[in-house]
């Protein structure tokens, strides 16, 4: 029967299918890359193996406060029978490439990080030492090597030293630096163009252009900025089919990966599948999937590109957010999509239970008596507050029981959140 | 005996009694604040809790596509003996403030976010009624409250929605946005000035300015962003008393906090406790730690700002900057200086010991067999590899071996760090 008031979704998908499903379509996409400077390469993703062509350290150096000697010249020395050196130099790190030489008998003053000498092998301690008129005393006898730092120690010529897909830390970023490099070539951070449904909003904004109507999307933004894209707010559709559908091919044009938030349902005014079906082929892919919250996300492909459609319910919003766009925002930056996101493993601290559907359970993980525990959050979907008191999820298959004290996969909303599981 | 070339260290300190000593002395420090746009409030600290002097939601709305309607109307309906009502309206969330009004008998189309008619208490999902002629059935005795977030659900008026200290992860921004405002109050990021020592590195500079010589001051000017402070690199001290001193004394202008890069053990030209003693009082507090590696760090304060003074070899300089700069940042950016680093447990995937001295030691922190293990990354101090090949650290008091399978709590070199632990 056709009701004016009721558009019946098409049989749910199962969520696991349906993720897949978008990330086969997007698989092959090619990635973009760009050259950044290093301070402006932290956290980016490397786009391709960094090879060093140099040896680090480049020449043997002296790795302690001391004085470089043959080692030789300390055989069968004690303290009853010191070695005893003539001190002729001293080198510091500076003084490289250094023509300085000692003979039989002799040693030079070598501050940390100083080339050795010629002639010399090993560098022993100031500490280690007697101070006798003006020669030094060798207490034991010195193995050879000892207190150098051998050429090519750190990083050998001709090697990977780091692999494409790393997520660039600050001690990567040193060492690109320290193989001569100023410039870091990166995948480009992919575009995500976040577009938030309703008239109520237009209206909002109207009233007091001063606050932020939209203020889901601003948690959207903030999550997929957090995992490495750049996230642009584009502003309200209104609850009209044309506008909806100009919107959103306005925006298809420059983004990567388009997100709409709301006006995905079977309410009257949800335009939101009709527009993308309009726009290109294949259009609406999936919509609608048998997850808990999160039933009515789903997604369509324009021209290639992706359009994740999220609920308007923001705990449903989420859902669909971990579900279709999380996955695809790692894919574009470079990263394995299937890794998804930093996940610590705690134990459930009261027992939890899905129903007919997936379920999306947002739970707090905090540590006590020693251990992570995972504490389920209850509260509507319908409540920002409850994605405030939760700092990560978990899905959980349909009909499943877990009992309390069950081991439990914890997915971070994003890196923030680990700044106060402590 | 005085000699030119030694220059002993006071007795070394005990790591945990410096740190304590430096966070004493700082833990007075008055924090700046500052109001940022929301966006650009992510990952920062609130400076005061945030109140909510409205309701979220302001009114009762349908959580779902329905209609409104009062719940006395459906008593005693069932398949066989429907509740029949007649359509009087429609309302969409824009719709509000509205006059529109139920009577007995009569329900109103209500799109999800819709206000709530007069009369009305209750929504029902259009997929639970039947379209009959131009009237709708309901099929079953319907609760007061069904389909309804009542007002306040989300947020209650006069109720703190965050507490002064809380991080502000993407949810939260919303959350702030939701109550209306388009800014936050948060405190400044804490400014660390990082100068690196050495006339190598001049040298360096000048054969190749194109190259970054101090490739050590970007690790840690890397590490400490990430953390939440504004990093700035300093440029290099020459091994020069009275350029150390100047360059020292003019970064602190600016600086809440220095951290210098070498030049802080006994060599010749270590020249930068000098520098800080000579700068004011008390000038250095604590030079040389019983920790190894990082046993020539330690801190001074000049003017009430801390000097944190670091080895010149990585590894060193790394223990050194998680023993004192790590908390510092922390203290100054309105954080728990004690929580340190995002900490997770795992289990040691080899026997370790540590020695006479505090081990600081370097850990491959990965997922094996459904768990955490932490295995230790082998290499010397100087070698910045060895730091790339690690993740997070855990410091071992004197004299302690720990078994295989024991359990250990890591701590992170930073957030980015999480993104590979997956």
């Amino acid at each position: 029967m056709n009701r004016p008031d009721i558009r019946r979704l098409p049989k749910r998908a199962n969520p696991q299918e349906a993720q897949a499903k978008l990330l086969d379509a997007m698989h092959s996409k090619t990635l973009s890359t760009e050259k950044v400077g290093l301070a402006e390469a932290l956290g980016r993703v490397l786009a391709k193996d960094a090879y060093s062509n140099i040896n680090i350290p480049s020449y043997d150096k002296t790795f302690i406060d001391g004085y470089a000697i043959n080692p030789k010249d300390t055989a069968g020395a004690s303290i009853a029978k010191p070695a005893v050196f003539n001190v002729v130099g001293k080198l510091f790190p500076a003084d490289y490439p250094t023509n300085a030489a000692v003979a039989n008998g002799e040693a030079i003053y070598v501050a940390c990080g100083a080339p050795i000498p010629k002639g010399a092998a090993s560098t022993v301690k100031v500490e280690e030492t007697r101070l006798k008129d003006d020669k030094i005393e060798v207490l034991r006898e010195i193995k050879s090597g000892e207190g150098i730092i051998p050429l090519g120690d750190d990083v050998k010529q001709d090697t990977i030293i780091l692999k494409k897909g790393q997520v660039l830390r600050p001690q990567d970023i040193g060492l690109l630096a320290s193989i001569g490099l100023a410039e870091a070539e990166v995948f480009k951070k992919p575009t995500i163009a976040i577009l938030s449904g309703g008239d109520e909003l237009i209206k909002q904004c109207k009233k007091d252009p001063s606050k932020i109507p939209n203020n889901y999307a601003l948690v959207v933004a903030g999550l997929a900025s957090e995992l490495g894209a750049s996230a642009v707010l584009k502003g309200i559709m209104p609850d009209d089919l044309v506008q909806v559908q100009a919107k959103i091919g306005e925006v298809l044009k420059d983004a990567d990966i388009v997100v709409t938030i709301g006006g995905t349902s079977v309410g009257m005014k949800d335009f939101v599948p009709d527009a993308i079906n309009n726009l290109g082929q294949p259009g609406v892919v999936v919509q609608g999937v048998s997850l808990r919250p999160g039933a009515v996300s789903g997604f369509g492909i324009v021209n290639g590109k992706p359009v994740v459609m999220l609920p308007g319910h923001i705990g449903s919003c989420i859902a669909g957010f971990y579900l279709f766009a999380v996955p695809l925002i790692r894919l574009f930056c470079g990263l394995p999509a299937d890794g998804l996101l930093p996940c610590l493993t705690a134990e459930f601290s009261e027992a939890v239970a899905s129903g007919p559907q997936f379920r999306f359970l947002l739970l707090h993980l905090h540590r006590a008596e020693g251990k992570l525990l995972a504490e389920q959050v209850e509260g509507g979907s319908s409540t920002l507050t409850t994605i405030v008191k939760s700092n990560g999820y978990s899905i959980i298959p349909p009909h499943t029981t877990l009992a309390k004290g069950k081991s439990v996969d914890v997915h971070l909303f994003g890196k923030l959140e680990l700044a106060q599981i402590i």
